[in-house]
């Protein structure tokens, strides 16, 4: 018999509930909480820590889902439980607690002509989510983060990322002027996405190895890392628009690195 | 002296927050709710219907953002009415009732190599506003949307198009399969954004009359309309990334087009 937790006020119930709300308890324990069948069936077996299950989902949920879960030790809670511990309006019968991947910087900038992106001070999850899934697809070799960046393990982010959290690597940084001259010295140029920009996001080579560099939604990149970077470039925009989605121009840029890639 | 509402229960006030909530009366009334100082300040005027402030934002928000509303009619509220007025947690203070602009499909296709994005079913909101803020940007010539889209004038969507809602043209169709007939009788070629694509979107001449076809965030295009199009054509993915945000896809698409046509 698998074990049952019944009531919402289980401590591990209430652990769960502080690991969604608290960056702090996330980085003290390195766990972090996911959620959902497609998430949790996404995320390698080696992240896995804590399974938690409704019996309505282990019985009904497509078996692609459930089949990983079948042969390893999970904990059966009752609807009212998932629905204390889930962080979605209508849970879908499955949560995880799994464990922080971790990557080393150093490593990172070894790769041969690593594309990277470089995040000051995203706030918006559904952004930090969408940057990273779409960084992975355009084959993206890491992703370097400010300390004062959205936390990732933050559900919403989980999320929006489509378990690409497990598959792209990243550190959080706490002097990314400094990393750049490091990038710098390794042959890694750097561009400044800005509006002050003299050539064009496609009018730079891509090829080598480059960082990507993404300021906050409300301001941009601070006036200190811009300077700090190799070239401004810009992204031309027609029409009344002044900016783009931070996420957006992350994307365009990353996808057109991708594209100066294959037809090397 | 400007006219004051006091109680939340004024009818006006409940108008405003009907508008919020239901699309069918925002349909049958022509106008829908903008909120906030920057999204009110940059609506035409011609668009702006009613103005509701608060004392404090007349008094103290930026003069680039309340120069437009001194020397208009405009009805204050006290911060209780905004409050319940607003669709957002913490509200700025300023909101309008603004006229929906509307388009026309003949005028749209009749440009000079339209570039065209055409959205089966999209739910998103932010999804969605996001499309329009970008398309925008990249200089699109309009945008179709399928009946089923989520609304565009949702509080939600208005917000992410950061006021390119009223500058980027749009249509909702009834029949999409249809409309790409009439758009390659037009010499507009229409290309679905699809896995099963044999050719990769920077491998297709983008720089005629286009039209690039967006599906659900869930299901992508349908299989009818895919059929319907002209030709799939794929954005080329790493790692273990199975599909792109549907507004990221569009974003990618739309700015590849761009970029070929300020090469072209």
């Amino acid at each position: 018999m698998p074990d049952k937790i019944t009531s919402v006020s289980n401590p591990r119930i209430r652990r769960l509930v502080e690991l969604r709300k608290k960056a702090k308890l996330r980085r003290e324990t390195g766990l972090f909480v996911i959620e959902g069948g497609r998430l949790c069936s996404d995320t390698p077996e080696e992240f896995i820590s804590e399974v938690y299950v409704t019996e309505e989902w282990m019985k009904n949920a497509p078996e692609k889902e459930t089949a990983g879960f079948r042969n390893r030790p999970y904990t059966v809670v009752t609807e009212e439980v998932m629905a204390k511990a889930a962080d979605t309006a209508t849970p879908q019968g499955i949560l995880c607690a799994a464990r922080m991947p971790s990557y080393s910087f150093e490593e990172m900038i070894k790769k041969k002509n690593p594309l990277l992106l470089v995040l000051e001070d995203l706030q918006d999850p559904g952004n930090l989510g969408t940057i990273f899934r779409t960084a992975e697809a355009a084959g993206a070799a890491g992703i370097l983060m400010s300390r004062a960046t959205v936390d990732l393990f933050n559900p919403k982010v989980v999320r929006a990322t489509m378990s690409a959290v497990f598959r792209m690597p990243f550190v959080v940084r706490d002097d990314l002027c400094a990393d750049l001259a490091v990038l710098r010295r390794a042959g890694i140029r750097s561009y400044a996405a800005h509006l002050g920009g003299k050539r064009a996001y496609d009018e730079v080579p891509l090829t080598s190895g480059c960082a990507l560099l993404i300021g906050n939604e409300g301001n941009g990149l601070s006036e200190k890392l811009t300077e700090a970077a190799d070239e401004k470039i810009i992204i031309p925009m027609k029409g009344g628009a002044e900016s783009l989605n931070a996420a957006m121009a992350a994307g365009i840029l990353l996808f057109e690195a991708a594209r100066q890639r294959r037809h090397a």
